[in-house]
């Protein structure tokens, strides 16, 4: 939880934007721990992507994303966070002349699984703990 | 919205192919705005493709879809939306020998952002508006 | 029912590796009809994967699920089931020094089609017949 999927044209961005676009998105998410935020970034060839059943699109990134640790309980706070999302992406996309769309799906709390491990409750004592060490682990020992 | 990903066999579908069933699919969703409808066709190598714990498989075809913008309200509709899917489906899939599968899934309206603005309402004046000019358009002032 | 998707790095699994993943995944599933269970591996290049904003991931496999066949009803058999996808995931994956997350979506029944078919209800006489033949069949002249 997060996953970001982001579908973009060969070439539409370096290396370096990929990291800092993670990054960003990433902070998005704070306090969560950092290592529940995944990006995944597939070239999709021109010939491959479609956009209003006109020919193929070689400017445009599609993203898709599922939340997992969080579901988000009011249409402002929903309002607040896509408006923060559309200030993450808008310079790697708009602001590059590539048209954009992005969703985001909502998906259960326990039916995920990390090393194995159930995540803890959201902003429990345990969770804390697994953001302090930025990775999963073993409930201790009561 | 929605979007549609195309998992398919090397060589499956031609350009031609592709431009034709993503303006079959687009049709699918009038009189939504055309620009919503989003296809992305993903070549899967015959080692990475399994189907029933079974050896792997080249000749299926896996589609998944996410719907954003509508809702399909009545057991009747939704009935009647997948019997069109599989109408425009089926030549490019049976009628050529490859196995098939889809599924939709719903997701919320208020999580989706097209070029960062906030998509109309359904069947609102706006939405038309949108779809008359075929693209996302900032709000109008009052 | 159920999509599997697999990300992994490059050279993650051998052919070898995917059969067994997937037909350990197809197990599952059992009783399911087999030909339900779908499984597909995406390679995902090392500067496309970036886990809580660091730079990019080589050792990371992240799963994403899709069932529809079946919603698992109470806490308890959702528990059981994701400690069945650990127990199969973790020798491909912690026993290869590899981090991992997978999660599970649960979409609708009714929005769901086979080679053209609507698949038969769960646990019904059909369902019986698809799994016999482990594969769709039209519905018989009553």
């Amino acid at each position: 939880m997060p996953l970001w999927n982001v579908f973009h044209p060969a070439g539409a961005f370096s290396r370096e934007d990929k990291e800092l676009l993670a990054a960003r998105i990433t902070e998005l998410y704070n306090p969560l721990p950092k290592f529940y935020v995944g990006v995944v970034f597939q070239e999709v060839a021109e010939d491959c992507f479609y956009v209003g059943g006109r020919g193929p699109v070689g400017n445009f990134v599609r993203i898709w994303v599922d939340h997992i640790a969080r579901t988000m309980p009011t249409a402002e706070i929903r309002k607040r966070f896509i408006g923060m999302c559309n200030e993450v992406l808008t310079p790697f996309t708009t602001g590059r002349g590539l048209d954009w769309e992005f969703h985001i799906d909502e998906t259960a709390f326990d039916l995920w699984s990390i090393n194995g491990l159930a995540p803890p409750l959201p902003n429990s004592d345990e969770e804390k703990r697994w953001r302090e060490a930025n990775r999963a682990l073993p409930a201790q020992a009561a």
